[in-house]
């Protein structure tokens, strides 16, 4: 039985080691998926650094990858009940086993909170098999639901990587109207992407504050009507800064999508009166935030929304934005940065601290 | 010129005083108001206590009022565009000069945030009229919207009293769905109205978290399927509470109705994952509170919203309820403190100690 | 083994024969459920008549059931993750099947119009086994959602019966406000579930056009504040009868379940300027009906939805509403006529001629 | 006093007439306006066919025009405050005269049904004074709307003109969502509009049915990724070619944008299953056109949607867009024909027959 290579994370804090596994059985209806680019994300350093509850170590990360179905046992459909043949080129929902018989599935229509649901590369583990895209090959087991894509799509779609998804729910639900200025706070992939997705819904002007200046940068390459770096504006400056491009009062929507816990203020604060805030960057628990619930949200009227993970339809939209490439030209110029499997501890470097604007796992290199 | 009796604060922590005024001269398309009731809620004791900015002392407190059209000079017509005439049986709503041309108003369509907004009782004082229902007889000013009631209705509506729209404002706004649990936090008169607006909305159970014992009495009058009193009760206690009534999920909707900072956090945490918050007591300054943006909003997916203010919809459509006995029953059963204007200072007492389900001034007593 | 009675469609327009059958073998995770009542619906005489495309005669009518749990081989769970055991008194969502993997499910999230879906008793027929309510006991095929009830709670869910899902889902769509004046076309058993739900959602005043007159007294024993018979009453009589419930404006919000195609443009036609249309009744194909597109739809800035089926979420919380007697007191007036499996012929006779308000069968009489 | 030459409709029918007016006494708080262009639309057609309810013939027609205020009397302010000033290049709000006072504007919350509203060029006619845009200047009233833009981007707002705000009220209005098929029907000036602002507002791919093909070539070069000439397609083509474009199934969102009572029926057919159909053509009385309520709208679970006219908040985000040449560079590509007041029948029939993709008229060339 032929080996596959990939890389671990054996245990929080431990670097991640490459370490070969053997190609497994498929079962009925699965398949053996033969990676072309996995992605690094700020989830991944979360991962290594034990920031996330319930991650069965030792696990290979990756939970968006790009590649093709070398093996397939059975039958595997797309959603238009076509099967897919082996040598296809995919994609696949890294969430799984959402269970569509529980109360948040069927009820409360809310999957994202389905008890059952796992997350190749998060919550299955290396004992729940080749589970991860920072490996040659994954299985994906019978129920995971791939989406076409073409080989010429790969780069620009793992350009948004699981970034899109998440920034294609947050900006949805965000509320944007034709016209609307709105504000990105956080100039990761996820605040990158929602730059984009904010123009493409309608904001006639997207502002992005956050920091280093390669990531601002990308921002204004990817549309961004003006920047500011948080590294040289404090609080105080932000706001009034915000204040001046908005007429003095404050954006029409903002998104916050940065990690700190301060960020959800600011986002209320540099919102106008009567506006909408999204919350897409608390991703892990960084601790407490205080806030003034007359001055920062009754008196102002706010809509203060959270909006965890993604759902099969944001993800498939996602793909065909990527598939398209004249509406999905503003990804293809983000720098992408790629690494072989044995350099899998540069990228989570590179990734942590901001230097990379997007860290792509070419585990073929 | 006829003398008009007014009860008066006359700085923020001083007792409200009689004064005698003259009566005023009517500009053209205003009218003279007699008042038959008119109502002592929070604001008034937040405005004795200087709670509140923009307030021009002194004034004449009391903004809902029911009464009757003495004098009308020139034209008033209802939004049907039938003339009013003397005698009629009207409430006003107690939001005057919202502009109808700034971009509040015309663009974000929230006039409840226009700058050019007054309040009669509140931030219309003395040096403006008659303009407080604590008083014989008030001026109603050009511009002024009223609307038909019956003589038979005055009670009832004012048992809903400027609580009505404030609540009708908040559970339209807050999103509940047929056979919802909603789950109200606070039993004053903001509360109580959104108990009885809650279950004719379509929950199926309504819950009451406050204190003290004769408001959640009240609620359970007015429909609530089961109380909790904070006086007995700790956070976790209430929490605890929570879950056991809501299948250990937490309320599908929370409506926050108390004026304390705490209680906006723990609406987060009484609330189910992808459920809905909605935060209208909080209409003064008393300072911050901590919350953890990842476990209490991002993971949890809510949708929090604040709630200012109502406009006339709110104010037109709470009334036309109250006008139909059928309809507004559970507002019938609701206690009323009547005081005269010579009695105003016991009757802040009476609603800043909660004893006072709902107090009102009747100025002729 | 076994014989279980039956009451059987053979072919279209045939009478309804009894049959005895097998009583079946359990496959891993189904179950047996003994038929304490069934209902007999407008579907049914539909089916008779062959008015449905896609039904697979000979066929056991009788989507919406309740009754107990007989026998359960291997395991099914509700949807909080707790086994039924034998001898649970359950009902169970008609619609099964839908595959929660093709782009209607889970791209569109209409999963009403997934191409998988099945319904027990109308498009599972006799060769799919005891797969309908009209027989003394039914097969559950696996993935079979059921939900619990009590005994006593059986014949008010019947009262509501399919109307209730359907209706249920019709006035959650509709957009009803708190206030609106809401207009009932049809007081068949979706039309007088939609004139109970539309107060529970805040219509202040719900109108009923309908007939024969024991439908209408039934809609005004349910609520409805007035009801106009259209054997008496022609086109314009009705839209004068309307405007004159509604001060000359049409209702805020029109529910069509009548069936006949005119009645779509009389919605139109009753209902005010920017308001809204909701049709359910046009279940089945009978023919064109001509329509004005500028008067009736486009100046009036009309909003028309129709609305098809019913998803588990609506079973499901019609379920709760049955389930808490003091909220589903008014499907407890309705009157209910009772059949058994050899008066089947006899109930749709009555079911057709809108003599019976609601008939069910019970099976075991 | 100085003299200022208008192109007039005198009767239904008869041909435009120039004829020299005198310029008006200004009231307190209104403004002369020198026009600079005037547009020549569709409704302009209707009024010279005499197809408007309505109309105080003769009247001036030209109801979006740009220029500057070059008289003011007393103050005109912009809705941040700010005064205007003589000199000051503006466009302004049409719509004049919405109540803020009726059912309409204040409950129902629909001012473009207010019974008092008024359109210059449309319903104010030459008896009201020179309140159309077919002139060398205008007189704006007291409560006109001026809205600032900039000479260099006139032209550019003049490419949407009067179609702007309404495609714009209509796109917002239709529920796109990210990554949606748009299917417009008709490519007039709304139809172009509703191009663009579809991809505006994150719809993947635009498709666009009409003619003539002078029309379909500008709805490409502004976008559509795909168009269709109805001359040589009939009714059966035009389904199959959606079909084939839509993998099957239908548009997301169908905007019909053409006039004919046959493309309503047509957007329900072309439209998906559970997908919305946005109908903003139909402005004049056209006649009665036949549907299948049971098929082409129960069955299917459309939302339709009818949208007339638009308020002030459609022109000012219209605007808004306009003055960033980015983000309005697809209405600088379309192609504007210039007519003197003496070429005014000349405008009217190249508008007509659709030969001219925009008209304007230059009263100063």
């Amino acid at each position: 039985m032929s080996k596959v290579l990939t890389a671990v994370i054996p245990l929080p804090h431990a670097p991640v080691e490459l370490r070969e596994l053997p190609e497994p059985e498929l079962e009925q209806n699965s398949a053996l998926f033969d990676v072309t680019l996995s992605e690094v994300c700020g989830t991944d350093v979360h991962l290594q650094a034990g920031r996330l509850a319930g991650v069965p170590y030792p696990l290979i990360p990756g939970h968006v990858s790009v590649g093709h179905l070398s093996k397939i046992r059975g039958e595997m459909r797309d959603i238009d009940g076509h099967a897919f043949k082996e040598g296809d080129a995919v994609t696949f929902l890294d969430v799984h086993a959402t269970c569509h018989a529980c109360w948040h599935c069927l009820v409360a229509k809310s999957s994202t909170r389905c008890p059952a649901r796992k997350v190749y590369g998060i919550t299955y583990g290396m004992s729940d098999g080749l589970c991860g895209g920072w490996a040659q090959k994954m299985y994906l087991k019978p129920g995971t639901r791939c989406i076409r894509l073409t080989d010429d799509s790969f780069q620009r779609f793992m350009a948004g990587g699981c970034a899109l998804p998440t920034a294609l729910h947050a900006v949805e639900r965000a509320g944007i109207r034709l016209g609307d200025t709105v504000l990105v706070l956080g100039g990761g992939p996820v605040g990158l992407s929602c730059v984009i997705l904010a123009l493409m819904r309608g904001a006639l002007r997207v502002l992005c504050v956050g920091a280093p200046e390669n990531r601002l940068s990308a921002a204004r390459a990817a549309g961004a009507a003006a920047t500011l770096n948080i590294e040289t504006h404090d609080d105080n400056a932000r706001l009034q800064w915000v204040l001046d491009q908005t007429n003095k009062r404050g954006a029409d929507v903002t998104i916050e999508a940065t990690g700190a816990p301060a960020a959800v203020v600011q986002a209320m604060r540099f919102t106008r009166d009567a506006g909408g805030v999204l919350i897409v960057g608390q991703y892990t628990d960084h601790g407490d935030v205080g806030f003034n619930p007359h001055l920062d949200l009754n008196r102002k009227h706010l809509d203060v929304r959270g909006c965890w993970g993604s759902d099969f339809s944001h993800f498939y939209r996602g793909a065909q934005i990527m598939l398209n490439p004249a509406r999905s030209d503003a990804w293809s110029q983000l720098k992408l940065e790629r690494y072989g499997l044995a350099q899998a501890n540069e990228a989570l470097a590179a990734v942590a601290s901001g230097r990379a604007i997007k860290a792509l796992i070419d585990p073929h290199a």
